[in-house]
């Protein structure tokens, strides 16, 4: 049997439990070509929030009535007439809410379970850790000596984002929610300043913390941080749009940065990006990275919880912040 | 006797007449390396009005009590000592909204009226050409086949903008203000296509212009215009923040266009750009865009006005509309 979330209703605002149900299933019989695999791991991220409204974003909304979209990592448990997949091989994809999950293979990828736990493989060595490493690097087109700001700094993607602008010799300062969050960033990530938008006055903090200012923001939260930090823009500056967390959930019109002609004045630039467009370049990158990890250069942190029956409390920690790192669900049992 | 129009006070909103005070004043002697200017023509942008606010922008803000900046040009009538420029030379620089200038030729560049009339100088051969150039270029990145969409399109830069995108093969849709302007655009530019804000709905218009998405869109409005474009981004388009002029005499907060995250769903950029950055290459564009001109490719149009006197009634045509290419006074007697 197959425990699956089904998606049964778009939310309004902040999803409800009753956005999904889970339920009980057979498995059908694989097709020629088709694999069954049993997921292990699955990945919850700020996007599922976006991919449950109507509207066509830089992909498909999720259909009513579907197994909840993510991405996920597991181990394939039967294969009919498929040379490139074997029972046992380790793989990663989309494959939803759910214990079991068949495909085609059509964008799944194999990785080494030996190399990295597979959690990292959704994590840094996943779509969390393409992001940011694309993100910053292609699209932020850091320098060394840049000055970087980072919001959502201690989540999955801002955490990499900014230890990546280490690395490159950026002077690197971190926007999260907590002393907690703060704390680590400064201690264990090695962010040269921290700004805790719960306790602090973040444009004071800015100002003192970035007293010239900013070349690259990375935006994972929208809203007034986003105005902030267009407020404080040098020349040439790069804003990467990689999300907008704080909007997400909002029932009235999102709110657009009234100062954008900081780009004018500055001779700016605000990019959006979404990481697919990278994947010809993930096996590079996941290369690099690993070997930053290997060497204690990039620290790779995910928050794992368990049962796909806790899935409900896990989400929401998505937006309520409590959590530290990649957050992910085991739902083999 | 030097008639010069002196700032007096900072505008709040639309700036009423009493902003600036028209004095007579002797000029000066002048000093070693000093020149005197002769102006002829003051050029009038949209751009003064941010000049005009206390706040930094990309230049200073105009010191109250200073004679009203403007672009300028006009002749050398008296030359102190300066190897480089001569009594008779056609120069163009920011002279004043004044009859006569005095400077030591910093910035100031020397023009060949017989190449073009002087008022050109200040039009299409002058900034308000080069931001049109280097914007639809340089920013905008226009390829043959591109949807280019402009707005404020009949104005000083969008007429150029557009007809440099036609010259590059480009379609060209603008936006103006009124049935002529519109008419202008097509008969006498060869854009594409027209809409007319005031009296068409740009929304339903631009999905039927523009069935396919934009590639390239030139914002010299801001405002809702801009979430329209926003709205219907190509894959990979190209935002060119140019100006804001919806915005320019707000007394509210600005308004920040809301689907920005549209640049995140199409992998878009949105640039700003002040065409200074581009003073090396002025000669080459403008040589360019002459031969442009000489060969009937290129149309400049100028609406000159004439007296100094008469610099409010005209400045008010920037926000009114009522005006056809680049709005010129003609201040020499």
């Amino acid at each position: 049997m197959n425990k699956q979330l089904i998606f049964v209703k778009r939310p309004i605002g902040f999803p409800e439990p009753d956005i999904w149900r889970l339920e009980k299933n057979d498995i059908p019989d694989l097709k020629d070509g088709e694999f069954l695999v049993q997921n292990h791991y699955v990945s919850l991220d700020p996007a599922m929030r976006g991919w449950m409204n109507a509207n066509r974003s830089y992909i498909e909304p999720i259909k009513v009535g579907d197994v909840m979209r993510a991405g996920t990592i597991g181990k394939i448990v039967k294969v009919k007439n498929n040379p490139k997949f074997k029972v046992g091989d380790c793989v990663t994809g989309f494959g939803g809410v759910q214990q079991y999950c068949i495909t085609n293979g059509s964008n799944w990828h194999k990785v080494d379970p030996s190399i990295a736990p597979m959690p990292m493989y959704l994590s840094t060595l996943g779509m969390t850790g393409m992001t940011a490493y694309f993100g910053i690097l292609e699209v932020g087109k850091i320098k060394f000596g840049d000055v970087v700001l980072v919001s959502g700094a201690a989540g999955a993607v801002g955490s990499v984002v900014g230890q990546i602008a280490k690395l490159k010799g950026c002077t690197v300062v971190g926007i999260a929610g907590g002393k907690d969050k703060c704390k680590y960033l400064l201690d264990e990530l090695g962010f040269d300043e921290a700004i805790d938008y719960k306790s602090e006055n973040v444009i004071k903090e800015l100002k003192v913390k970035c007293p010239n200012g900013i070349d690259v923001y990375f935006d994972n939260v929208g809203g007034e941080i986003l105005e902030y930090a267009l407020a404080i823009l040098r020349l040439h500056a790069r804003i990467v749009i990689c999300g907008a967390i704080s909007q997400y959930n909002n029932t009235s019109k999102m709110k657009g940065p009234a100062n954008y002609m900081s780009l004018l004045v500055n001779r700016a630039t605000m990019q959006g990006m979404v990481v697919f467009d990278y994947a010809k370049d993930y096996q590079k990158a996941a290369l690099e990275m690993s070997q930053w990890i290997k060497e204690g250069k990039l620290k790779s942190k995910e928050d794992i919880y368990e049962g796909i029956e806790n899935f409900y409390d896990t989400f929401k920690r998505l937006f309520t912040g409590e959590k530290k790192g990649k957050l992910i669900l085991k739902v083999i049992e």
